[in-house]
């Protein structure tokens, strides 16, 4: 595989683009890295504000290269084409490419003999290991998260039971109410909430279901939120799960299982442990506790989702704590969030951020853990 | 090109796959239309979700599919191969698929011995025609666009000048806090702005810097805020130009010109008309009025962005009327946004949203257009 790397794309949506040029935009470019120097490709219209902003080492006129291209003989150069002139100024045919690189390019580019080899995520292995300024912005967004959900839950101290509905101050909190509030209290800190989860009962049983409709006391309601920070376009993630009112037994129980997994999935992160053992271990001690994953009455229940996923410029990212073969190591952010879910109990789900460290793990979320609010 | 479609992409980034599936999902996740028939291969975390709330004719689930794959001898399936043993159900083995689908399982379909055709956007042509539940739809969004740049007008009418800044009661109003004001506004109304510019003075005069620090009186201040509906993921797009104080003659008479070209632009768009003559004509029209275009002391300036773009599902997507080829089709919806960029005099861009119908079109941005608030 060549050192030389070639990405296209927009920036706004992909986060190898803006973590090899600190440059957002929200239409494709092209960032290339050929011996050892890094450059854009930009449009007349983002060409002065790439040299401003961005990091790379030259930006380019696309349109300078592209009247290049025509002059060479091409009559409408197309952007392989133009790629190409760069490329020959250069000697460098053979390039490294993200395993989402465009086909259309990929394919434009090889017609003209360049040959691209696709390299799996992680591109860019240094992603995953999380600076100190990293972790802080991190660590910012995940307290405007837990600010946020502090709000909720005031609200739902305070709130009465009636009918088994939730009501504050006479109104019934639905879904809808509770992520409006979570989105405009993320909104006024700073950072960027989207598909947050508020979902109760049945619908929490389903993991990415954002939930609809009226909250009900007595029942699980999810919180799962994972906003991006406008400023530093770092994630945090969190999630916990509450009932307004009394929680039955078979649910406290589910809860507790569920608490004591995560709680181990957290002492066992630590530099080189396996995220597939870790992950199995929790299977297991769900298994050891009677309680089941697979399909039963026609749906997914149990636990079906991974352990965790590494979080920074994307919401999930490497590495992963799942079925799948990761080694952890020094440096990464990851959550630790299994859960388990039965209609006819309820949904748990208990997320933490960690840093994973030599010898353990630094928990980056202070947000207590706790199932009834009375 | 074949009539069989194959798209791998994750939704709540993907346009193309959220229209053909209805369905919003955080990770990738794997559309086919074979034979007349729409199909998704789901995993365990998705698969049910994906039953309830998605308008395909089947949900597969990828699990099945993958144990499939193993049971006809491939030790570790890859996506591709479990994809393979879906086409062989199926007897196709030739599949068109968008620009953008993914280089690493695109290789691995071809190795396989799949046929992959790439067409180019628009990859689903009738997704540039709005019905009249989309038109709501962006409408919906652009009033939430309108009632938040009111907001802000009265703040900036209500507003004093001192020493060159502007003061809400008290306070300097910044390009920071505007973009704050605005942002939460339009959360409220349900409606998500990123990279909402509030840009004054030179920042300006680069079209996509979003602008920072004190806004500054009697200098232009463009306002071009698109945010997308969280409920409908419809975007809409509107531009305004205003000077708190006293415009100079200059920028006077260079907002007159934007202004007119804008308005000829609008004139001009029908079904069957030609987005580069329209772009040529406004582009004509700044050069007979003395506002030439190209690269002045070191930098862009004049008119070097196109004219409009279309909106919908994506902030930018087809048609456009711009230096390309594209022919107005009735029910598109297309921005008209032209500007002038000049550093030493100021930048104006003004942009409205508009429906092409048969004869003219329909502008959906009701909100007034004025330089100067006293």
């Amino acid at each position: 595989m060549s050192d030389n790397l070639l990405i296209i794309a927009a920036s706004e949506t992909d986060s190898n683009l803006y973590y090899a040029s600190r440059f957002l935009a929200p239409d494709a470019f092209i960032y290339l890295a050929i011996q050892g120097r890094s450059y854009l490709l930009m449009s007349d219209l983002e060409v002065d504000r790439a040299r401003a902003q961005s990091r790379v080492d030259d930006v380019l006129s696309y349109a300078d290269l592209r009247e290049r291209t025509k002059a060479r003989g091409v009559q409408k150069p197309h952007e392989g084409d133009v790629i190409y002139t760069f490329l020959a100024d250069h000697g460098v045919f053979d390039l490294t490419v993200p395993d989402n690189f465009p086909l259309a390019q990929a394919d434009a580019l090889r017609a003209l003999g360049v040959t691209l080899s696709v390299k799996e995520e992680p591109f860019f292995a240094e992603r995953a290991i999380k600076s100190d300024v990293e972790v802080a912005a991190i660590r910012a967004a995940q307290v405007a998260v837990e600010e946020a959900l502090e709000e909720v839950m005031q609200t739902l101290r305070a709130a009465t039971i009636r009918d088994g509905g939730i009501y504050s101050e006479g109104v019934p909190l639905s879904s809808e109410s509770v992520r409006r509030m979570l989105h405009l209290s993320l909104m006024a800190k700073g950072c960027v909430g989207q598909h947050t989860i508020v979902a109760c009962g049945v619908d929490a049983c389903d993991p990415h279901n954002v939930g609809s409709g009226p909250l009900r006391a007595n029942e699980a309601i999810i919180f799962d939120i994972f906003p991006k920070s406008s400023e530093t376009r770092y994630f945090a993630d969190m999630s916990r799960t509450v009932v307004k009112g009394r929680a039955s037994d078979g649910l406290k129980r589910l809860y507790d299982t569920v608490l004591v997994g995560q709680e181990l999935g957290i002492s066992r992160v630590k530099n080189g442990a396996s995220g597939k053992a870790i992950h199995e271990e929790i299977e297991a001690l769900f298994e050891s506790r009677g309680y089941k994953t697979g399909k039963a009455n026609g749906r997914m229940q149990g636990f079906f989702h991974g352990t965790g996923h590494g979080v920074g410029l994307d919401i999930h990212e490497p590495p992963r704590i799942s079925k799948s073969d990761w080694t952890l190591t020094t440096g990464e952010v990851v959550t630790v969030e299994p859960g388990l879910y039965y209609p006819d109990i309820g949904a748990v789900r208990i997320e933490d951020m960690v840093w994973v460290r030599d010898d353990g793990c630094q928990n980056l979320t202070t947000y207590p853990k706790a199932l009834e609010i009375p």
